[in-house]
């Protein structure tokens, strides 16, 4: 606006190399460039504009997204894209639509579950779009317990075909993305029959609309369940209902990868390893993990520079205030949450690496790290996606009233975001999903069956019950390994705390159902263990670039001692550490936040976010941000007219006394 | 729908008078019945339909809010409607209006700072809405620094008027609800500026629209500042941004209750004292506290049905699956929630009896109780609402994905609601101050200066400093006295650590500062014991009601419990309690949940509230759900038409494969 950059101060200020960071961040030089080149380019295209959304009405809202994502396609295609650079333009483009669905869950799906066969009929024609696939689980009645679903698909030997159904109203279908308005097609899931057996859940290709009209086909009934969270937000996408009146489909549209249905009618199950199936659950729950840290970074880029710029209190002799990211209680709340974002971008980097590694081992057969694996990246989806609904909504509180205006983006990156701890897993279900696994583990400790992977810590389970801290001064916090054995010891003593408890129940069952709350708590302090070694594990590796590796320790420490403090309770009441130690802990954790101070801008600026992506007038880059913001507010409809509609019938006859004959 | 109560086998389990308990929330048969007579008015009234806002673009939503305001004013006077009730029907209608900055802001406002001549002069326009005000205090550079407000009121001795001017861009008015588009006048904040000397900031009443055409006046620049977070929500009200180009109004405008400007420009403070002026403040709050538990208490309403209703795994032999409110990970996260809704009930109750006190107090000079009063409605206002906030989102992940759709009521209560954390007082600003307090009240015990009212456990603070709990088996946790101990002791003890920490450094200023974090979490520890301690007093009173005390005594017992839980680092840091006794209280935490499971569903029919005041269809009362949810989906804008708007444009030309020639 007015060209200059109010924040070069704080860009002086920083003692690490920008750039450095930056391919850091990204994860690699080539991830860096395409990541800029694509962020630019859908800046810079008006037909990629977002910051109309909150005035929209839902028609006029969805409209524009099927307007867009068409455009995106016309762009990716026109421009030759690759692959990954075509995701990254539909992540920069930052509006839920249908082919979320279509690219993350449908497609996935027929690769995981579809038959080579199947593959190649359907994989080609998603490819291009000529047809739109949607994920069809969730049911009106039933959603975490998938082996619940009601809709059934019954065998007609008759005629080689399956009936799909919906027999009572909770088995309507009720929440698929792109399913409310735009799929062609679903993968369905639903009760397979054959011969009057039932034989639990299965996915099927079903499609749904007609290819020439659009309309939905005979026996199906289909629209979006409405109105969710939030002004824009994920109102751009249609998410639907959908209830099937025997519609039947041909056998072949059954995902036959695992278990098969013969023209006779007959079960049976492939050589395919069931465990297969899970490949996908961790990859999908990867880019989850990736998307956290995404969203997370996105709010605290703003909260950050916001802070540099607000200005409350402490004027001297009539100067300028102080800058509220100068308050200690800001740093305290603002700084951990700028640790987690670079926590969680290297746990899901890792996250990465260990798909990779389980489907090399799937391949040839080995399955002995994949209730591992399952279980990791469950605890590691739930746990990253909550901090990062609530650090979201931090950041929005730690703008002050500005936070609240949709011109911060805060509100509807919390609205947008925050099903992320719902769906792929309500993130109890899967805390209590990783405490059944740590309670196998701990039952066969003694057993002689070593613990793998994530949970190889527990191999040294002797130790960690009995050893103590030896941290005597606040420096020795700074140690990765006087953290790493907090850490260990406190997840370890938790899940053999609850594993005792647990044999005080006579029905293991009732037992794990009455104290799944500490179950959970135990989980979760394993799932942090996870997250702090990873990042511990990352900072072994070389590191380029000046001051970098440096700030990336800072910010290390910052989230261990931060979540030391914050689950005090837990280390004390374990006695893996004193009070004493907690308390020199916080110590620490105050010059921690004295040494990031200067690096803040930066630190964020890290992230590469343009200002179309961060859709924030506090986050803006120069922080420029009254004149901005007071722009902006004429911009809304209701500035339209001075006088606002509705004057002369609802308020003058207020003012004038004479309500009683108006007409109300 | 069906006319089944759904929801009857869990009522016939409740152990206690549901009909008493609605007496013991509401405060008194009184209270009861006029809430419960105006809520069922407003039901019943299609005038006050709200389940239409969140498909309403800002425009239509405005004026819907617009007529409602002025239906609600023609109802109040057309039934004659008490002060009382006139109040509950505003809250029963439930969307935010320029009234309520009208009556919640201006007019105590004038109230409390203008003289007797003001007040008569203006009052009477005010109550009859002859006039319209609203509260402009906060700017868009400066909000919790009420002393860096830039806007000046200058006065000109040469025609005895005040020019008010906004001197900078940050000086903008920025946020007063009603301001943007609808008030006449408003209680402005400004610099008084005579002679050259600037005085400090003030209050002055300033038409800001004409009475004949609703037309800014002269030198004023007014309009809205735009969407704020979350779908209908907050944006039913017209927060504004204000200019001032050297606007003139008479001396008389300034409210000269404490301090005056003669007609000769002389500054004179009135022998009314100050401190009169916080009497508003605590007022103000105790409202605020009185809001959160109306708030909290209809999230948990809606939860705690639909946990009831909805049911997810555990189903034996093909028998329904297990109600998703028998799980203890649920119970864990409801029934605390449920248990605040209350304990924030009877603080709130007491707060408005400290307001009284406060006030006969000041009215006959007495000045010793007002500091501590003032701190302890800070720190429970903000307590409180960081709590409420938190729970609605918590209630909301309760309901899994449900909870997202607006059809809950979950995502809008939220939205509306999460302002109270910033407004009146930033809830971290706040707690600073109560730590201010705290640290004062610390510093004087050797001194002979007693501590009053909420501090005079501090009277006590040797025994505090080195009393261990008894506690030896879980029950021990059930007596008051346990509880009371263990809370005076943390709070005292974190308070004195702070204090001593606080020696340490030359500059206490700095000190302050760099321990503020610590500070705060001193001062949440002092407001948990107020609301424990009155919860506790509350049982000490006469309660009729077969069972009533008995529930309200477990909810006791869970609030302070999960409290010494989530904050068990605080407790076991200062050695207040072992972890034994801190593994006790959890385990008598689990027996109290399953006490409390029969009775939730008639613990929150003790609410009263009506379904259209929910506005839930997952808190309906019937706990008819699926069949609501299903037909409310129907109705939303995209399911207009079957085949959506922008199919030939967007998405036949994507499947057909001739996007190139599409113009986009
Ligand atoms: C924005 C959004 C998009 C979605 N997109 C899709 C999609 O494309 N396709 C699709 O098929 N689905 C989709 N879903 C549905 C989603 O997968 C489910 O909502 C999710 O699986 C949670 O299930 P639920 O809603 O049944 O929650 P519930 O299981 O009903 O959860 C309610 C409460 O019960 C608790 N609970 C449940 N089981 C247990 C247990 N065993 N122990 C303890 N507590 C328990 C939960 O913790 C929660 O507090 C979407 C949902 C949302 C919100
Ligand atoms: C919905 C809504 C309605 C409103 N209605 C009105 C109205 O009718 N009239 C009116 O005049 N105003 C109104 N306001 C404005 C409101 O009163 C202010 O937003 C509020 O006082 C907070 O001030 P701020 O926005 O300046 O926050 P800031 O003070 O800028 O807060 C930003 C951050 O700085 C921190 N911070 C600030 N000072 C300190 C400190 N000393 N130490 C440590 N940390 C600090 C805060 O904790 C916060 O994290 C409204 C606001 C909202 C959101
Ligand atoms: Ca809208």
């Amino acid at each position: 606006m007015d060209g200059i950059d109010h924040l070069a101060d704080e860009r002086n200020k920083a003692q690490f190399d920008v750039d450095a960071m930056k391919i850091v961040w990204a994860g690699s030089r080539h991830a860096f460039e395409v990541s800029d080149r694509i962020s630019k380019l859908v800046a810079a295209d008006p037909g990629f504009r977002k910051d109309n959304r909150p005035m929209l009405g839902r028609n006029e809202l969805f409209k524009n997204t099927l307007r867009k994502a068409a455009y995106a396609w016309k762009r990716i295609i026109e421009l030759h894209l690759s692959e990954e650079e075509a995701a990254k333009l539909r992540f920069y483009v930052d509006e839920p639509a249908y082919t979320d669905l279509h690219w993350g869950m449908f497609v996935p799906a027929i690769k995981g579950q579809g038959t080579e066969e199947q593959q190649q009929k359907w994989l080609p024609l998603a490819y291009k779009m000529q047809i739109i696939g949607c994920y069809g689980q969730t049911e009106l009645g039933h959603g975490s317990n998938v082996q619940g679903l009601e809709t059934t698909a019954t065998f007609d030997p008759q005629t080689d075909e399956f009936v799909i159904h919906s027999p009572t109203l909770t088995s309507s279908k009720w929440w698929p993305g792109g399913l409310g308005k735009v799929s062609t097609h679903g993968v369905i899931y639903a009760r397979l029959i054959t011969d009057g057996r039932d034989h639990g859940v299965h996915g099927f290709i079903v499609q749904l609309r007609s290819l020439e009209d659009h309309s939905p086909l005979p026996g199906i009934t289909v629209g979006d369940i409405g109105m969710k969270f939030g002004n824009g937000a994920y109102n751009t996408m249609d998410n639907g209902v959908l209830r099937f009146d025997h519609v039947r489909i041909p056998r072949d549209q059954m995902l036959m990868r695992v278990s098969q249905v013969t023209r006779e009618g007959k079960y049976m199950q492939s050589d395919v390893p069931r465990q297969l199936v899970y490949g996908t659950m961790v990859y999908v729950r990867q880019t989850i993990v990736a998307d956290a840290s995404c969203a997370l970074s996105r709010a605290v880029c703003i909260a950050t520079r916001y802070s540099a710029v607000r200005r409350q209190f402490g004027s001297q002799d009539g100067g300028p205030e102080s800058q509220v990211i100068d308050y200690k209680t800001q740093q305290n709340r603002l700084f951990p949450l700028l640790a987690s974002a670079y926590a969680f971008r290297f746990v899901g980097e890792w996250l990465k690496w260990l798909y990779t590694d389980v489907t090399q081992r799937l391949q040839t057969n080995d399955f002995s790290t994949l209730p591992e694996a399952h279980a990791c990246t469950a605890g590691l989806k739930s746990v990253t996606t909550t901090a990062t609904a609530d650090g979201i909504e931090e950041c929005r509180k730690l703008c002050g009233g500005h936070g609240y205006l949709c011109t911060s983006g805060l509100p509807e990156l919390f609205a947008v975001y925050v099903p992320a701890c719902t769906y792929e897993g309500d993130n109890i279900v899967l805390l209590l999903q990783v405490a059944r696994f740590l309670m196998k583990t701990v039952s066969q400790l003694g057993s002689g069956k070593k613990p793998v992977g994530t949970t190889s810590y527990m191999g040294q389970i002797e130790h960690l019950m009995q050893c103590r801290s030896n941290v005597q001064r606040a420096e020795d916090w700074l140690k990765p390994s006087a953290i790493l054995e907090a850490f260990e010891s406190r997840a370890a003593r938790m899940s053999v705390a609850c594993a005792q408890n647990l044999t005080k129940f006579t029905n293991p069952e009732e037992g794990f159902a009455e104290l799944s709350a500490d179950l959970v708590e135990a989980a979760v302090a394993h799932c942090q263990l996870i997250i702090v070694s990873k990042f511990i594990e990352k900072l072994l590796q070389d590191i380029p670039g000046k001051g970098v590796r440096e700030q990336l320790e800072a910010l290390c420490n910052i989230y261990a001692l931060f979540l030391l403090h914050k689950h005090q309770g837990d280390f004390l009441s374990t006695g893996c550490i004193t009070a004493k130690q907690a308390s020199l802990a916080n110590d620490q954790l105050r010059s921690l936040y004295s040494q990031v101070r200067p690096n803040a801008i930066a630190l964020v600026d890290a992230f590469n976010y343009t200002d179309h992506f961060l859709g924030s007038i506090l986050g803006c880059y120069d922080g420029n941000v009254y004149p901005k913001l007071y722009e902006a507010a004429w911009k809304d409809p209701l500035n339209d007219s001075v006088v606002p509609e509705g004057y002369h019938e609802y308020i003058r006859p207020l003012l004038k006394q004479n309500l009683r004959t108006a007409r109300l």
